[in-house]
C-alpha cells in the first residue's frame, strides 16, 4: 500500500488515451493544436485573460516563474521549509542566476504577511543587503495546510505594496481548491499572484505541469527562458494532450476531491497524532520507531519524515480499501 | 505530406504501448525498475560501463553535458551551423554559466582536426581570451552529413593531445550509424567522446533523448545538474520505458535505416539540386520560388532554409507513396 | 622606450597627488565628499543629468553596463574584434549571466548600421535564436579608428527603431574625442546611447573608470550590481578623486590631445606600411621580422600584432624624444 | 570621532608612498616588478609555497575563492550572520553561479564543527538536495570573536573528513592574528585552510586585499576568473606594491596591534554593557536611546547594530586621546 508520494502515483488512464490520440504528425515543438488550446482553456478555467506554458516538472515551472519575477540581484521571501529551498538541489538560484531565498518561519509552512513584513524590516537598503524582490508561497503547503483566498489576499496586498512579485507553487493547488471550494481567480489573480506554477503530475498527469502567467507580458521572456533551460519538448503535444484531458469535465478537482477524501479518512483515525491538521492530502503524524516498524511490517510504504515522525500522502487513485486498512491499523497501534 | 522535420513525426507504437505499460505505481523520479535498467542496457550497446541518464530535450542532454565538461569560464570550440549555437536559444550558455561558443567554419557544418587547430592557434593564453575546454560535434551533422569513425578518433586524438573534452551531440546518431554500418563504440567512446546526446525522439520517441557519459565519474554531478535544471521527472519511468522500447531488437536503428532509405529515394530524384550529399536523413535542394511554390501547391511541407534553397527531412515513418510521390514531384519540376 | 599600451602608461602626477589628498578618514564605500561630486561632474560635462559610477577596469565597466541592458538570454550585436569578445575573458558572460556576442564584421573593427541590419536579418524571431537586446561598440576601435558624432547617431536611430539598446566601450573615447573636436553629447547621449564606459587609466588615470548611465534610471541596479561583483571599494573616495583631477580643467581632453600627437608625428613616419589610418593613439603597421627585430633592437617596445603586423600605442606622457627617434627609427628601416 | 568602521580609515603615509613610488612605466596587469614579487613575499608570511592575488576588495576575494571552492550546484556553510550572506549583496551567487549558503548558527558568528554536523546531518543525499561542497568562516567573526588556530584546526579536519572545502574570510585576520600571537600558519595552511581573503584595506591598506591560495593547483583558474569579474586591473603595481608595503618590518601586524590595543581601552570602560568579549577591534554595546545620543552629542560616531546595540570598531590610526576621550564618555553614560 503505497502511502509514500503522490508523486509516484500512476497516470489516470484519460491522460495515457489522451497522450497516445496526439501521437500524430503535426507541427513541432508547442505549435500544435493541442498546445495551441491551452491559453484559451485556462483563461476559461481562471475567468481571465492568462498565457500558459507546458513544462514537464514543477521545479521547471518555478525555477522559470522566479526567473522572470526576480532580478539575479534580488531576493525571493519564501519559507524555509518550501520546496524551492528544500527539494529542487539549488534550481532557483540556477534559472534567475544567483538570486537568493530569504527563508521565513512559521507553522505548517506558512507564510504570514507578518512574518515576511519582520524580515523585510531587518533588511537594509544601502546597497550591501538583498533587497527581495518577490514572494513565493506553496498551496497547499509542503505540510498540507491550504491558503483560503483571503489569505492569499493579505499576501498580495502586501507584496504589491512593497513593489513585491506573488508567485503561487501550486504543485497541489487542486487540493487546496477542493478543501476550500473557493474561486479558482479569487484564490488566484484576484488575489494579486502573478505567477503559479499549477501542478498536474501529482493529480492524475502523468508528466505535464503548468506555468500560468497572469502577467501576460512575461510571455515573450518565459518563452525563451523554457527553450532555453531545454523544457520545449519538440513533441510537446503530448503535455498539452494531458492538461486538456485532466481540465476536461474537471478531472482535475475530482481527482483532488478523491485524494483529499482518502486523507480525511485516515486523519479521522490519527487523532492526536496528528502534527497538523489535514487540509489537503497530507499527513503527518508522531509515531514511535515500534509503531512505524508495524505498519511497514503491514505492507504500509510511508516516508520518515524526521525522528518520531512519519508522512503519508494520498493520491488520486487511493483505493479505498487500502485506506481503510491504513485507518484500522493505526488505529490499532 | 509532411518532409518538415523529423520533430513533428509521431512516435512509434511501441513507445506508445511502452509508456501505457509503465503506468503503474512504482517508485519516483529515478528510482523505478525501467530507469534503473538503462546503465545496464545501455552499457552492453555501448559495449563498455557507461552512466545513461534521460532527459526530454537534446538541448538538455547537451547543455547538461556542456556543462560537466566546460567550466563557465571555458570555451566549446563547435561549428557556426551548429545547433547549440543557432537553434537553442543560448542553453550553452545558461547551463554552463557563461561559457563561450568558439565558431568554426567548414562545409556541411563537419568540423575537421585542421579547423579546430587553426582556432586554437589564434587563441592567446596570456589571462584575456578565453581557453577551449571542449570540442562539440554533431553526427549526422546539421547538414546531414556523417562523421565515420575515423574522423571522430581524429577529432578525439587532437582533443587529448589538447586537453579538451570531446561531446557529441547526436541527435541523429542513429541515422549516422545506419549508414556507416560501424561499430557504435567506435564511433564514440573509443574515438575518445567523453559525453553523448543521444536522440531518440527524431527517431521513433515520443520524448526521450537519454545523455550518456564515458566518463562515468561524472554521473554524480549531472545528476544534481539535472534535477537543479527541473529535468528529474517525477514519474521517469514514462522516459526510461520509451527507451528501452527503442533498444529492443534495435528497433531504433530499424527506424533510422528507414528514415535514411526514404532520404536516399529522394535523392536519386534529386540530382543536381542537392547542395550537400545525403548521408543521413536530411536533403538541402537549390529550387527557385516558383518550384518551391509548385510543390507546396501539390502538398509537400518542408523548411524554407534560405534564399533558392530548401529542406526535406524523412522520418521513420514516412510513407513509401508520399515519398514516391514527393520523388516524382522533384523530378517533374 | 615604451610604445606597448597606454595600459602600461605612468598615471598623471595630479592624480597621485589627488589620491594622496584624499586619504582621510570619510565614509566608507562611496558615501564620500568625492564620490558624492561625480553624478553632478559627469552632468555638466555631458550636459545632461547622467548617473557616474567609478570601477577600477574596463571590464567591469563593461560588463555591469551590459548586465543592465541585455538580458541573460539576449544577444549583443558587437564586432569581431571588439575588447569584450576578444579580451576580456568572457566578462559578458559572466556579468549577463550567459547572454550571447554575436559578431560582426567590418574594417578596423567598426561597426556599420548595414552590418548590425544583416545580422539581425539572418535571426529567426521563433524562440529558437537568441535575440539581439542592444550594440556595443567602441569608440575609439580596437584598431583607432573613430566613430564621428553622425556615425554613432546612425546606429543610435537603427537601436532605437529595433528596440536594441546602445553601449559604448569608450576605453579611448577621450582620444576619439580629441581627434572629432565634436561635442560630447552630440558623441554619446544625443547620438542615443544608454551607457558608457569612459576611461581614464588608459589616459592619465591610476585605476577608476567611469560607468556613465544616460538611462538614469538604471542608476539602482547598477549600484547592486556593482557591489555584488565586488567592485564597490571601501575607500571609493580614491577613485572619485582620480577622476576629478582629470576632469578639472580638462585634464583629460589634454592627456588625449598629447597621445594622439605622438601618433600623428609617428604616423607621418610609417606612410605607406599603415594598415589603418591613425585617428586616435594606435598605430597598426606592415613590418618585416628584420624589421621589427631591428626596431627592438634599438630599445622601442611594441606589440606583435599578428604576422607581418606590429601595433603601436602612443601615451599621454609619451616623451618628446622617443617620439621623434621611434619615427627615425621607423624611417629608417 | 570616528569609530564607526575601520573601513573608513585613512590609509597609512607608506601605504600612499609605496603608490606613488611604483607610479612608473612597467607592464601592465599583474607582469610588473611589484606583483611577481607577492607570490615569494606571502610564501614566506605563510612559510609554505603559496599563490597569491590581488583584488581591491574583500568581497571579490571572498567571491573568487568560493567560485573555486564550490560548484555552482554545490552549497557553502556558513554562519547567518557572515558578511558573504549579510552584507556581499549576494556576491556569492554571483561568482559561484548559484551556490547556496547554507546558514548556521552560534553566538558571536562563530562556527562549531557541531553546528556543521548537525546541519549536514539534516540534509539528505538523495539528489533533491544541494549538497555542502565548502565551509566558510571569518576570522576575526562579524563580532570581533578570534578563532584560535586549535578551532580552526577542528574545522578544518571536519571539512577534510566529509570533503569539504575550507575558506577563511580574513578581513580581519590581522586583528585576530595579534591577538591570538599564535604562528599564523597554524592559524590557516596547517589547520586545514583552503583559501584565504586576506585583508588589508581595513587595516592601513587604501584598496587592496590579497586571496592567498594554500590549494596552489586552484591558480590559474583564479587567475581567470579573476580576469573574467572585471577584477584584473591594469596597473595592478600599485596594488601590489600597497600590500608589500604593509608586509614590510610587519607594518600591517603593528596596525592590528595598534587597533586592537584602542579596543582594549574601550573594552575597559564598557563593563557588563559588552554583549561579547573583546578579541580584536570591535566592541558591541548595550545603550539606551539616550545614552546613545549622548554620545553621538559628543561628537562620537558609531554603528547602530541593533534596538539597543551599538558597535564601535578601532583602527590602526585612532588618535589615543580619541580613544580616552570615548572611554571617559561611556564610563559616563
Amino acid at each position: 500500500m503505497r502511502f509514500f508520494s503522490d508523486n509516484a502515483a500512476a497516470a489516470h488512464p484519460k491522460v495515457i488515451e489522451a497522450i497516445a490520440a496526439s501521437n500524430r504528425v503535426d507541427t513541432a515543438y508547442d505549435g500544435d493544436e493541442w498546445s495551441l488550446r491551452l491559453d484559451r482553456a485556462f483563461s476559461e478555467v481562471f475567468e481571465t485573460e492568462v498565457r500558459a506554458f507546458w513544462v514537464t516538472t514543477g521545479t521547471a515551472a518555478n525555477g522559470l516563474a522566479l526567473a522572470a519575477l526576480c532580478p539575479p540581484f534580488g531576493g525571493i521571501l519564501c519559507h524555509k521549509d518550501a520546496h524551492i529551498e528544500v527539494d529542487e538541489a539549488g534550481a532557483p538560484g540556477f534559472f534567475t542566476g544567483g538570486a537568493k531565498l530569504i527563508l521565513l518561519d512559521g507553522p505548517g509552512a506558512k507564510v504570514t504577511p507578518h512574518a515576511i513584513a519582520t524580515a523585510c524590516d531587518g533588511i537594509r537598503n544601502d546597497g550591501h543587503q538583498v533587497q527581495p524582490a518577490a514572494i513565493s508561497i506553496t498551496n497547499a503547503t509542503e505540510y498540507g495546510l491550504v491558503y483560503r483566498a483571503a489569505e492569499v489576499a493579505r499576501l498580495g496586498e502586501f507584496a504589491r505594496e512593497h513593489g513585491l512579485a506573488l508567485h503561487v507553487d501550486g504543485a497541489r493547488l487542486a487540493n487546496a481548491l477542493a478543501t476550500t471550494g473557493e474561486n479558482l481567480a479569487d484564490m488566484t489573480w484576484r488575489a494579486g499572484v502573478d505567477a503559479l506554477s499549477l501542478g498536474f503530475v501529482k493529480n492524475g498527469g502523468l508528466n505535464a505541469e503548468a506555468l500560468i502567467l497572469f502577467r501576460t507580458e512575461l510571455a515573450d521572456e518565459i518563452a525563451v527562458r523554457r527553450k532555453r533551460a531545454g523544457h520545449l519538448l519538440s513533441k510537446g503535444r503530448m503535455l498539452a494532450a494531458q492538461i486538456l484531458a485532466l481540465l476536461e469535465g474537471d478531472l482535475w478537482l475530482d481527482n483532488a476531491r478523491a485524494a483529499n477524501a482518502a486523507a480525511q479518512t485516515l486523519s479521522r483515525a490519527c487523532g492526536d497524532r496528528l502534527i497538523y491538521p489535514v487540509e489537503a492530502n497530507e499527513l503527518f503524524l508522531k509515531v514511535s520507531d515500534e509503531e512505524a516498524a508495524s505498519l511497514r511490517a503491514q505492507g504500509v510504504d510511508f516516508y520518515e519524515w524526521g525522528p518520531g515522525q512519519i508522512r503519508f500522502v494520498t493520491s488520486w487513485d487511493q483505493r479505498g480499501e487500502d485506506v481503510e486498512r491504513l485507518a484500522s491499523a493505526i488505529t490499532a497501534l
